[in-house]
């Protein structure tokens, strides 16, 4: 909870560019922004992809999802919390949209992600991404 | 409009974690994020609750609108605006989404907020938040 | 890439100041926070209004589209990049909402801006504003 606001810029533009890579399909390169053994997980859907390789063959595969609409994912209320090994702990809410080529925009469910990020050579990179379906109660 | 960095990240960090609050419905920590005096205006609809007791009753009394859905509240354009006093004026955007177990999203109408901020051995709390739903003028 | 926490804020609290006066039809004011030769562009539109003047013109002209509307323009995923000459890069995604009386809520297309900050006598002024609307390739 004692982030500095230099942590919690660098971590705020580290999302604003690896979202603008996953949303505009640079497939390899938003795999590029987690670690070499980085891994996303679906939650709900019980889905575990693992290491890059992986990543990118889901993405591939999942890319006839997307034909013939724009994805923006949105993000709010980023809580960041370093570690004593120097990862941070990061949450956030996530609210998708897809736009179609008439303008017309769907949501997706929203969603909480939990992230830890680490360093590389002192640049931020996805070690791991925790997708909770916000789902209600029984 | 002089706030430094690092107070603004301490605001979106404490909205952060009151937001997670509210809406995982956890009552009581919500209402301790206030001051033990502090109110809750709905302007629109005249209504005000005073001090955490009166707000607690009025959450549990809501409690039934909520079944079957997570609601998420988005903000943005936070204006943080330091007071002589050391309260803080601040000033935001709210959207509200409620997604069902289907994952269907819809909206509440769009807000505008206007909270003060005082600090409690250190810590923000809310002394007030006054709630304002966007209306066309006639 | 190396924006620093205080400028990071300091242009999003600009844009939080920019966004209340237009989504508030303070036409006169909203064209104030750009240079006098501020450019203002529709890419999608082909359409170009440069100069204050020209801005004040247009929005007068757009006012009957948002009779009985109140707009709100949200903002996601700011990057700032500070240039040599001292101007400043910024790319953000937009969301944009309209409620009306009954508090029904709809969306405009995604879109993703770029603009280019400068200062005037030490404060942010918008230089130019290139808006893309999100559109799928075909």
């Amino acid at each position: 909870m004692t982030v500095n606001a230099e942590l919690y810029t660098e971590v705020q533009q580290y999302y604003a560019n690896q979202m603008r890579l996953l949303d505009n399909l640079k497939i390899e390169d938003y795999a590029a922004t987690f670690t070499p053994d980085g891994w996303i997980e679906h939650a709900h859907r019980g889905e575990r992809a693992e290491g890059r390789t992986a990543m990118i063959a889901g993405m591939y595969a999942a890319l006839p999802r997307y034909k013939g609409v724009v994805v923006r994912h949105w993000f709010d209320h980023l809580i960041v919390e370093p570690s004593d090994d120097g990862s941070l702990k990061v949450s956030y809410y996530t609210l998708v949209t897809r736009v179609n080529k008439e303008g017309h925009v769907v949501f997706e469910p929203t969603f909480t992600i939990d992230d830890v990020l680490v360093r590389i050579d002192g640049k931020l990179h996805t070690k791991s991404r925790y997708i909770i379906k916000d789902t209600p109660a029984e």
